[in-house]
């Protein structure tokens, strides 16, 4: 097996790639053929399937955003770039993996260990959240949800807009949001009520979790769905924690209006859709680590994926500017010098 | 007995006033004294309870926001404009009807009769309204809420804020709204699905439900509940649409999303506190209904309210903008010549 | 005769095509060649023109905007799409009529009889203008424009932006706007002077008039005039309405002023282009029944526009958003008489 | 005679002073009294009418913005400032010129000449506008409109806002506008059709013309005319010059274009109430030479005005923000060592 | 000794006072009179000296931001609220501080220890910065400019704006930057060159130094200086930097270059005075910890301010709107039950 | 020799071209090829240099932006346009200067000669700077940096984006610069100090000084550097005032201040990049004249680029809008028959 992003021009091998769009078309001749595009997580590749190819046909019973396994050649041309020619190719089998073949290696995904992610936030619970009423739902919710929380994109773009993007982001928010909730809270130790740390991290972990109702997973492109589009998910985030919390007896009135609020705020000003803009210090401070959590986000993903010899990024979306790379620390083996030593 | 804004100066007489405001003070020599603000339809007038005054303990009672029966003298000053002194008062009984009493004679209110206009838009509702599912539900939230509906504002200043201005408001804009539903339907009659009119009428009706839980009702001046602070009429409406939904058997999730969105969307833009710009056709005709009568409304309350001599009025605050008032038309009795004819 | 936009690849056929661009370019060798571009109502094809062909030179007389019979070949390529190979072609004549030939079937144009429009705008002014000088006023310009008033569209882009569109925008418009005028009227009665009604209909029915010396009018693509571009036609249709104000002997300087101010400040605020924002009630509504009617058309026409499987629409340039598209009603069991048949 | 800002307190004098404004009231006792307004250049005094004083009952028959002999009395109070007591007083007569009255000692007004700033001006168009028909019409309009020209000022506030204000802001644009034609002209002296520096310097002139119908003058404080409000300066001063233009044989369409253009553009942006942004460079000039010479103005008035130790203005309205005073230039005889060296 | 917030009605005591502000007048015979206010840490006070008072000549030669120990009355009056009369004062002397006099009971100023915040920001230099260059620079500049960052505040108003509100500023935001340099260090070590965690919190240290230079020290209310004014604290901050790195042998371009970005970038925006946006990730991060110490404590303050019995603060000027204040929690004791058990 | 732009299709010459671009890529067959971009003055033209050609090696060694002679021949394509073929090439050599080799013809330069605007600028020194430690902080400065000045163009698009234009612009804003000092000057001659023209048009040359250090030359394209990125020329510029400043025995502080003021505030707002906007008549003059002057520029140039029958230009970037081009002169000579005649 070669990876589809190593395979070199006129090189045929065999590779694993997610379908990610199917484009058809007609030839000079009125024949109909097909632009097929697979991904793994570095490069996405076009295969043209003229009206001759067998696989043509066979294509046409292949879902997009499913895997599959292709024999293909590399084919370097001077007006369309790089495309694969396809030899033979069908969906994957359990079996392949035992020929390394691993879904999130075929897509964008989170570095992180999803499930390692999704324990560390059961973690933050425990440690900050001691109202046992909200403890409950937001563990509650979070089991429920577990699945689809584990591997949804935090967006269709702009930030963690990949596979477990999500959970990623919300675990980096929430230890920013328990920190930023224990500094202030002594801070500001005569407020009364003192800062409730437990509704800062629970809206923390929350606030986006009307994204599993907003978007339609995809490994590949998610979508919007209907309700996400018309309703949105900041209110179908607070939807969710009123629905939950009404199972839970007792929990009380004023934790749960300081949680939807904070939820509801979390977009910091109305212009950004957040329908009511952050009215308590908490809600303020949810609004802050997911704003922080998101830039930083799109600035270190640009600076990453920026292969220039330029000394900036290409201008990146989130922040309506171009990021600065720094100096490369030379890694002392790079030296011709050292390896002959 | 004389009406408030009819007492003058050195006239002793019996009236009745609402009770808007007190504000303690201490005089000169460290006594406690109150200056209590009463008023009728078309006047607030300061009364002075100094110390040595038998009825400043009385007034201690006297809770804000009711109506009393006062036996007062007119006092114009030069420093301070008209005063009235308070020789003798209580709050209003029964009997007081027998003399005049009348609480909508004290505050400022609708000009129509509100158990018409909460007739005509029932009648709206059998008129526009075609699926059953949805006329019921526009039915029962209406008389589940007909005493608060029948006198809220339809704000605390802006437009429409005075006792039954929600209603009025609510009225007017359904009007308009089923106009142009029709209009509209008709026109773009190709449209598949054809405008949904009833939805359309449901939430223009519906649409500021949600304020008769964001503020607390007051007949001098409402004020903002602490829910309808931080989450707002507009989620708490569309909250009491799906709560009222789920008890009806069989209500269609797609009839539900379109309702739920043109409330949700009602303010037509994020950046004024909608969650959602309008995504529907429905939503847009709602919205613009809602903006031409809340508009018209503060100006042509502006002209009714201005009694200077200038050809504009006081800058109507919801428009940024002194408003026209054009040149009245002489009746013609008003020609003394005429008169002695 | 084929529909150009029925025309299938191979098909040879004989078609009716308004020419709306010539591109004119030179081939690998130096030789000139020409791309036309026909267009029916629904579709715009290309048609290259190559050096050896011989109608390449006849089509140098042929003017941009016109319509021709020409017999063609439909040619579906792989890398340029579907593509006409000219045959023969020439300008049509009186006798194509015969053949079926409509000027208005080859571009997009209002779906309504611009006559029964214009007829009805007519109704308008008997019905709402009491003030004679106003009445003959607006009689007297659109019997002067009816010509150019009955294609111009309404704009280049944006809403209404079609053969016909202008009249039939100010048609529905001006419905709206009476309806406004009626039901404000009466709800705000005691209003001294009481809202103008004529005024108010008369400024929907001309607001954009100064269009007609703005645009110059192009069956496929209007254009800017210079003085459209360097005055602006809501300044040239004031100009239009005193120029024939004063030829009306008597005609009242408040109503010539309300007029004047309605269209100037019918875009509604300054940034929009308007001069004056609107600072009389008439103004106000004139302005809103403008805005709704616009953005409405934009949303209705994409929804009629868009065929995609999505459930939103691409965006809409003038709203700035996709619209939901609704759940379409399945037609066949619709009409009984097919069943039956 | 006193200057009304050098009466001391407990002096006894005769004064001129311009009544600014009158405020009727009722005193304690429901006596009638009023509060008159005087002022000079340099104070607003004012001076309370009390029931028993005998002017009172004359002063009603005194017209505000006129000029007044007054004997008064100056009274410096703990609570209320210095006030004036008026002993005696009448409006001013012809003979009191010999005793060295002058309107314009009475009103802030510009310190220049109006009859030199007015020739200045006649000066211009010799020397820069060489069409003669344009020439013509510059002239008519200067001449037509002199006496009106030569008093009001260029806004109710904002900058040049004194008597004469407009005639000085226009001769300093001009002169501002003229410069930068003939440095552009040549800079750009390529340009097909050449700058138009005759329609740079005319619509220089005549940019704010409309202000003499958009204005009503008065010595003390101009107001808005209604045809002011609805239509506004920009419009009125374009008609103007169509009026002008059309009895002018031959007057070329294209340079009045142009011209219409500068000054309907002379706002620079819609947002600030431009019909139409500048479009060609002459607007362009024009646009910039009013903007520097109002916040220039704006910025040097202040500084003239204040006289506290700070080393700030107060903030400039026009310019939203503080205006640094730099470091005033000792004059060597200040200091009284000097004086006695 | 009386604390002057403590003062009551008809009492007459020895207190310490604050001079913020003597405002000169003339009384109702012409003659010159003053108000002085007097504060301490809770309260200003009026203190009117008349005429005939003894201490107001005496009071002439008192300056305006220190300390008095004076003899008083408290006066609470009917119309002007309660007042101070002066009966003896001078200026304090050592010997005060054995009644207990310490200036900064007097002025509105940290919670914190000035010199245990100093001494923490120096443990972060320790535990954060290695680069030591940039550790020199960072100390150099905080012991050089010790006494002055010790007691200004951040700001004439919007947040930290009290004595010694810059270091209580400094601290927070450094520790929160360097939590966030921490975090996001590890999160994305991928990153070459890896985020400068040194660069994050010297920057953070220094990030207001200017406001030293901006800003002259008063303890009651600070002023702009010229330079600070014309320059800013941005500017004149990095000048500082660049000056001290000057004197400090070998330190490293690139190091230096990111920390004047940081410090130039901190206001995040263009619009709020940042000459340039964040072009880094430390620069970013620098300016999020800045809002977020900035907002909170805005908010925070004015929640301890509010001693209402309204549910929200009055409106906070930073952030635009009114802040929830939640439920106070009750302290056992409150219960009477329990008293009484 | 050929000028590059008038090259036909099919001729074959010499040329002259600046090479401002190469792209390479790998052919249909897998091996490598160029396109090489050369342009002179007025166009651009692709050179494809496919694998065969034995030029296409040689070419590795040319580096962009330099001078090359080319042996080519023009060849228009269908598809790709006007392309040359290279049949032989190298760089430029001092010989060819007798060929009529001039780098200047090659790329897009000012019109003006950089010597005498140079001069000119001085000159203005000599004029306008009465204080003797000014003038020679500008002329140190300028001719310091003499070379880089005369070529910088004064951005990389929006206005004078060619070689030359900075100083052209720096010519022309100073020249504006010194009349509006002179004109306000006199105007208000009452102020105290009066306005500062050497610190005007000392701040009107070096406003943009920091270019030379933002910005890294280039004939064809210029870059923005590290620093120029991260800290601006606004600030640059103004560190390089103050290095040279302090160079100069005695420099007084307050014209170093409102030097730097002025330069820093140039760009008017903070939102435009200015740290401070202008606080002084200086600064806001300087600011307006280098306004004005890139506004005009970019208006100006676009006209004479433009080509188009069209009666307005492209959209001016600077300006967002089109300008309209006016109805050229014709010259009575252009039509040959006439000359004929």
């Amino acid at each position: 097996m070669v990876r589809l992003s190593d395979l070199a021009h006129g090189q045929e091998a065999e590779c694993f790639g997610a379908l990610s769009k199917k484009e058809p078309g007609t030839d000079k001749n009125g024949n109909p053929f097909v632009r097929c595009y697979f991904r793994d997580k570095r490069v996405v590749r076009v295969a043209p399937l003229w009206f001759a190819n067998p696989i043509r046909e066979v294509s046409e019973g292949w879902p997009v955003g499913e895997a599959y396994r292709l024999k293909v050649r590399g084919d370097q041309t001077a007006r369309y770039g790089f495309q694969l020619e396809i030899i033979a190719g069908r969906p994957v089998i359990e079996d392949d993996k035992a020929d390394g073949y691993d879904f999130f290696d075929l897509v964008e995904s989170t570095d992180y260990s999803p499930d390692l992610l999704f324990e560390t936030i059961h973690g933050y619970i425990d440690r900050y959240i001691q109202e046992e009423c909200l403890a409950t739902l937001v563990r509650r919710i979070l089991d429920e949800n577990e699945v689809s929380f584990k591997r949804m994109p935090a967006a269709q773009a702009f930030h963690h807009s990949f596979t477990g993007g999500l959970l990623e982001h919300v675990w980096s928010m929430t230890r920013v949001s328990g920190f930023l909730a224990e500094h202030y809270g002594k801070y500001y130790s005569k407020l009364d009520p003192p800062l409730n740390r437990g509704v800062i991290v629970a809206a923390a972990i929350l606030h986006d979790i009307g994204k599993l109702r907003e978007l339609v997973y995809h490994p590949v492109e998610v979508k919007y769905s209907t309700v996400g589009s018309l309703v949105g998910h900041v209110l179908l985030g607070r939807d969710l924690v009123r629905e939950v919390a009404r199972t839970i007896a007792g929990f009380p009135d004023e934790t749960l209006l300081l949680l939807e609020h904070a939820i509801l705020a979390h977009h910091g000003k109305e212009e950004f859709g957040a329908p009511k803009a952050p009215q308590t210090i908490e809600a303020l401070i949810v609004h802050y680590a997911d704003d922080i959590d998101s830039k930083i986000n799109a600035a270190a993903r640009e600076r990453l994926r920026s292969t220039t010899d330029e000394q900036f990024t290409d201008k990146v979306f989130a922040l309506g500017r171009r990021i600065y790379k720094g100096i490369p620390q030379e890694p002392a083996v790079d030296d011709p010098k050292d390896l002959t030593a």
